[in-house]
């Protein structure tokens, strides 16, 4: 159904087709001084998020991007360059969350990521888990975020249970 | 400089006094339908967030919020009631979170927070560590959420090396 509807694109994604050690880029986002107080105002009204000079004197330097919104403007790179393209089911959640360093106005955000394990799922045969870590460089090429969990994706072909119970190798 | 300014209230809880065991109470919010297309359509634009039919048709059986915007409320109850009276120094990141049950508009949401452990920093003898859960439940009292990680709080008093080895116990 999604994949003939003339707004959703055809999936090319599927568990299947993501095999440990791929990588994806996701395409960039360039956060303007605005948009990090509109994300501030609204949900981390935490004054180095919001006010230039009490930024200065905090550790952060000057003023910086709340970390929840780099993590939701990753989100929406990996929902444009991935996800609508992908048999996704959601995310049960996510094992690491690392700010590693400030996301200031103005700076360019490359996404990347990176599948490092993957498993059926033994309660829903036609769905598997794929284990992922997202990479979010700046345009010095720091990294500024990292991301790690399990996503949740439709098979081209649902599994047996022993298929599910043999080596992952054999996938 | 911050706890006597009259925009920023003083300061209730440094370092020492987040005890481990302590709870606190963080409020609650109720997001609208707006609310949470709003946030979808800037940062998560998956079908199950936007349009009510893909949603029914869905795992999640109904327009439901965003993980991320989840996370986005949770953070602005945090800073609301907790954060702004504290010493926080910010995060360096989170060592899980859980989306337990979809968020549907209009679902009341409270948030805790629990202290499980803390230690002093010993780069930064001015700055001790607090690991703490966050839970939020919806009005049945489901938990949606379960957020876990470290955060970085001023000290009362700075540490001396000596202090610092001591066992936590004697903190």
């Amino acid at each position: 159904m999604t994949d003939t509807a003339t707004t959703t694109p055809a999936i090319r994604y599927y568990w299947e087709d993501l095999e440990v050690g791929s990588v994806i880029a996701l395409g960039e986002v360039t956060p303007t001084r605005e948009a990090i107080l509109d994300f501030a105002r609204q949900f981390d009204p935490q004054p180095f998020h919001l006010d230039e000079e009490a930024a200065r004197a905090s550790i952060f330097g000057g003023l910086c991007a709340s970390g929840w919104h780099t993590c939701a403007m990753a989100m929406r790179l990996m929902v444009d360059h991935f996800l609508r393209y992908s048999s996704s089911q959601g995310s049960p959640g996510l094992e690491a969350i690392k700010w590693l360093k400030p996301v200031y106005p103005g700076d360019t955000l490359r996404l990347q990521h990176r599948v490092i394990d993957r498993r059926p799922m033994r309660t829903r045969p036609e769905v598997g888990l794929v284990r992922t870590v997202w990479e979010m460089f700046n345009q010095r090429g720091e990294q500024v975020l990292h991301m790690e969990g399990w996503g949740m994706f439709r098979r081209r072909t649902p599994g047996t249970v022993e298929d599910d119970a043999a080596p992952r190798e054999a996938d």
